[in-house]
């Protein structure tokens, strides 16, 4: 079970201290789901419970709903990086007669989560620029402005309470685009969407903050758009974290006042600025001077 | 941008008051994207810069990287529910010699979204089982009481601050079975399908507590376990509530202390055990007499 958390060394920021820590991030790990031997769905996931999940998937499209409906479930010995085996793809076989779920109930999809990402190398094949030598520099007073303005610039969740926000902003922290929805990923691909209608990707020397957590799909989202920076309210998932050190994103998590955990590229975000500006009561509308 | 939000008539719970008011909910509504007339995807949204999300969706595939890569994005006029055009379907046709996203990109899924359910009609099809008939009826009290009873039996949230949880609890608010996902639709396929192994399906008499937002997808996995009760910390969207309506279920939102929203089958709140254990400081430690 040691998979269910991932330590990372990252950067502590508070105010005007820097602490480098040990921090524990939530595991995130592709897991491919086979049905009879064909593949069925990826989902990203948890490790831990993975029959339980596959079992359960099969529950909630209505191919399975009672225990022997299912055969067996088993991890793919063929499965395997590097000789070892991943642990990441399982193939479930149903019993004799149980029919499998009609094609026609599954759409083609990469909408959420990463269907069709089973390893971070799909997503390098695809992008079509690097945000990865951006050399964009962000003050430190700057970032941690970046929650109250997204909030200020969300139109409907006030009353609904519902609603996931992503913003796009400047170096400087000026609002370029706001989007909400109920699917995270959906409010990032509205900007991603914007951006290339306006002409304007790749999106460098830009922050994409988003309210909640950093999944391996943001970051994705993020490299696809060419995105520099990813700021989070809440935390990132390990394969977030990940993927932004492999393709050179700065990905900052926890950010809530002026405090935040940086976990990769902290190049970007200048000490510099942070020491005039930063060392007052960490409120949010402190711009850093030019 | 009148569907941004949708007004339900609810039951506003706190300590011994039960106020029936009008609240504000996040729209949901799923969105077909197509691609050169073919359907591509499913994503459940909220409506709103639906041609921005089509084009960032395929930015987010590699599939296009400047504007003249679309040539056209429109709502399919054909795509109506009794004449009325639901602008829920719309195409993109990408401009010539713009080649299309291998299909070997899209993986055939459903585990997260409803990818794959276009319509609320799909789920009441491949349900087994139906707990809109379950009598089945909780104190006050014991919903109260939930949020810590999860909290309490995550093992691994208090480490990273980055799982979702899924609880099962009994009526009397005993825990069933918890699970931590980065996915809540994990988290809770992960409950079913521990579920389907120890024979349990369906879920007569049970509740479902989980972290954060009540979407279309969990009410959905709820009524393919045959769960009476979903209980959630956050907001429900629109479309989380018109399905649980439909199929009977009742649906508890924006959980907090001893307060409440009950959006659907406040039947099944006991307002007798309420009024004697749930008029006190709204402690999340008291149990009702049964």
């Amino acid at each position: 079970m040691s998979r269910v958390t991932v330590k990372k060394r990252i950067l502590r920021v508070k105010d005007a201290a820097r602490v480098r820590k040990v921090d524990a991030l939530a595991a995130e790990e592709p897991l491919e789901i086979r049905l009879n031997g064909t593949p069925l769905t990826v989902t990203m996931r948890t490790p831990g419970d993975d029959f339980d999940l596959a079992a359960g998937f099969l529950v909630s499209e209505g191919a399975v709903g009672s225990p022997g409906d299912i055969s067996t479930i088993r991890y793919c010995a063929g499965a395997t990086v590097e000789g070892q085996n991943t642990y990441n793809v399982l193939d479930v076989r149903l019993a004799p007669g149980v029919p499998e779920p009609e094609p026609r109930n599954f759409y083609t999809t990469s909408s959420c989560g990463v269907c069709g990402k089973a390893s971070l190398e799909a997503v390098r094949t695809v992008a079509r620029w690097s945000a990865g030598d951006d050399p964009v520099e962000l003050a430190q007073s700057t970032v941690a402005a970046l929650p109250d303005r997204l909030r200020a610039a969300q139109r409907v969740f006030d009353r609904t309470g519902g609603l996931h926000a992503a913003g796009l902003f400047t170096a400087d922290g000026e609002p370029l685009c706001v989007r909400e929805d109920v699917g995270r990923h959906n409010a990032v691909d509205k900007l991603l969407g914007w951006a290339l209608r306006e002409g304007r990707l790749p999106l460098r020397g830009t922050v994409l903050m988003v309210s909640g957590r950093a999944s391996f799909e943001l970051v994705q989202k993020a490299v696809m758009g060419g995105i520099p920076v990813l700021a989070a309210v809440s935390a990132p998932s390990s394969l977030a974290v990940e993927l932004a050190a492999d393709e050179g994103l700065t990905l900052i998590g926890f950010l809530r006042g002026n405090s935040m955990n940086v976990y990769t590229g902290e190049r970007r975000l200048s000490a510099r600025t942070s020491v005039t500006s930063g060392a007052g009561n960490g409120s949010a509308d402190a711009r850093s001077p030019r």
